[in-house]
């Protein structure tokens, strides 16, 4: 590995940058960012090691872009223009549907890969970069095929040696499926904030009474809008669909407790308990 | 300290134990549970000295009753019955309003104290009793008046020793919110856990797509039906408030997206993002 780019040095960015130069020293990591501010910050922090722009992207050898899905939209068929033949470039955001749709037809469609790495923080800005975000993380790749035999070699040789494990999807799939396990966890944690802010708006020393159990159900709510906007935009079918869902399990659940039957509420979570051992295979 | 006893040898109750332990090793740890493998179990595991009986409670000097609130209603006059005037006596459940009520007119309700420590894990059982649940946590205390000075004193000793800070508030306010901080949020796991476990019955390996997100919202899916069925029983007015309260702002955000409003999505996000700074004092 030689010069690699990061568009966007932020948590995910960032977090790439660490675990490559850690990987490969001898390597360069340039930093490409609309926020100046934060590209100075990402050399100061030693997350990149030089500042670059779109000019540059000649002599990349892997270009990631880890900015709002929106802006991948616009920015990916610009890299693709820029790079040579045998750069691999990969984005990381949390829809691929549309992304795929939108470089289908491009003529360097073969030096892209679309990946969605599902790991994260609630932070978000080169600060929060850290080492091992990607250890023992999922990594799903779509639409693999579309994608040069030797370059697909490479970002998967980066993948094992960042220790993540690869699946397989169709970006509709892809897109179907991470609404209900990411995005409906978003919008959940954001609304039981909300409710619990309103209240407290009214009713002081409400935040004193709250315990570690509210501070993990609610912790995505630090999660940056500017990135969470464009994915709920992107993927708006499905994460209506996952909500018409929740607010119908809420309802009945609500309904089970005014109908005073306290045995059904009792079952369902009793039922939902399952989750253990799920999320035993996850934490 | 001497003869200190806990009914309920579980998660809550035999922290208590761990702790208090700790703190006064010359004292014996008696251990009352309706479950006796829970309590085999608590004593092998050293979480207590000796199992006992309600007939063993007149020697003893602090009673800690860490039962499902249901069960409480019923134990707690027997123990105030069992006990000697300088007996202190203390629940730890999470409902206030219906306890109080229920010993408001027992002779012996001066030694009774009504408390609430914000601490807890989605574990249950004695083996889930760890060291130092209470450290820095805080402790609800209601109706402090109704409770023998001497006693009271008695009582927040121990807790300041366990490394507690106290908070005095009546039965009423504390139901209505703790509703908020604390039952909603086992509710909105809960119902987030089910939500996606039904789309999986469907739609295979949608758990291999979830990460330390997920798992943090759902987190407390994992508790004890046993242990929540009673308290949304009796906090039943209340949780019902913060779940109509809760699918509103669920289906305002839903409206918003189905309306193509994502400026009004995006500060939906940016308003509750403040959460951080509530947070930071909590974990």
């Amino acid at each position: 590995m030689n010069n690699i780019f990061i568009i966007g040095v932020g948590l995910i960015g960032g977090s790439f940058a660490l675990d490559i130069k850690k990987l490969y020293p001898e390597c360069t990591i340039y930093g490409i960012d609309n926020n100046d501010a934060h590209l100075d910050e990402a050399v100061q922090l030693k997350v990149i090691d030089r500042k670059a722009n779109f000019d540059d992207l000649d002599k990349a050898e892997v270009v990631i872009v880890a900015i709002p899905v929106d802006a991948s939209l616009g920015v990916l068929p610009k890299v693709l223009d820029a790079v040579s033949d045998s750069t691999i470039v990969f984005d990381v955001g949390s829809t691929k549907e549309d992304i795929c749709n939108e470089v289908k037809n491009h003529p360097k469609r073969r030096n892209y890969l679309a990946v969605h790495p599902i790991a994260g923080t609630e932070h978000s800005g080169p600060k929060a970069a850290i080492y091992n975000l990607y250890t023992n993380k999922t990594n799903i790749i779509c639409e693999v095929e579309e994608t040069a035999f030797k370059l697909q070699e490479k970002a998967l040789k980066l993948f094992s040696d960042l220790g993540m494990r690869i699946r397989y999807m169709n970006p509709k799939a892809h897109d179907k499926h991470i609404a209900y396990v990411s995005h409906l966890s978003h919008i959940s944690a954001f609304m039981l904030g909300k409710t619990v802010i309103d209240k407290e708006r009214n009713e002081r020393d409400i935040f004193d009474m709250a315990g570690s159990g509210f501070a993990s159900t609610v912790r995505l709510a630090k999660s940056s809008p500017a990135m969470w906007t464009p994915i709920f935009k992107q993927n708006k079918a499905n994460v209506i669909e996952t909500l018409d869902e929740y607010i119908s399990n809420l309802k009945h659940f609500k309904q089970l407790m005014e109908d005073d039957d306290f045995e059904a509420v009792y079952n369902e979570m009793e039922q939902t308990n399952y989750i253990k051992d799920i999320l035993n295979g996850i934490q």
